[in-house]
């Protein structure tokens, strides 16, 4: 049975695998980015296509790496995490250290599989203007 | 404790909630599309802010409804569901009936709140083209 002990841990445990996710992309580290998601993630991502799976995830965060010359910030703020059991989710408002900042919104999903929790989804947008067809990119919280 | 049998009925009842949302969105029922979130609900919808409250969440789908003239389509697929406890998660895809029509990625978390399944986190979203500036709204799954 689920205690509310164990929900203060696994909180605590999901939020040091986004500190970890945070510190690797910081880092520009593919495998420590790599090893907060599950084989089977699926991601809805920034930029096109709608989704996509691990085939194409290492290589577009190096090339997200390879791409960005100065050192990577990233920020992960109001992060607000639901646990149950062996599932979870979180969501937070992520600051990039693009010129100027950019501020995305992310959605991330997880499962405890093998004892050790995984992102298995993750939603990362920023809002649109439908009628402009534009990307809505200068907002901050 | 929670049981395979738990799982499959808790899937089930998120299936539930997720299709009498489809047919209130569909019926143009704003009372109908508010039972499915909780009071507290943060969204992350298509268009801005990055984020809003219920504060102004009745009054935006009232707008939808009244500034859409046909009657609206709207169907989620590939609708995956995952449940632990009295915590859940769900990806889809999902389309619109707008000319042309449009689809959008949807993530909704869910909590178990007095025995019944709520919204209580959504993520609606376009892919964009950051260079460009621009939304991508002509994808197909």
């Amino acid at each position: 049975m689920t205690t509310a002990d164990d929900t203060v841990k696994d909180e605590a445990a999901i939020r040091a695998l986004v500190d970890a996710f945070v510190k690797a992309i910081r880092a520009k580290d593919v495998e420590g980015v790599m090893f907060a998601f599950a084989p089977d993630v699926v991601s809805f991502d920034l930029g096109p296509p709608l989704r996509h799976g691990r085939e194409d995830f290492r290589g577009r965060w190096q090339a997200l790496f390879e791409g960005h010359g100065p050192p990577l910030d990233y920020d992960v703020s109001d992060l607000n995490i639901a646990v149950g059991g062996d599932v979870a989710f979180s969501h937070s408002l992520n600051r990039t250290s693009a010129t100027p900042e950019r501020w995305v919104r992310w959605t991330a999903c997880y499962r405890r599989i093998d004892g050790w929790w995984r992102i298995v989804h993750e939603h990362v947008s920023a809002p649109v203007d439908v009628r402009a067809g534009t990307a809505v990119l200068d907002l901050v919280p």
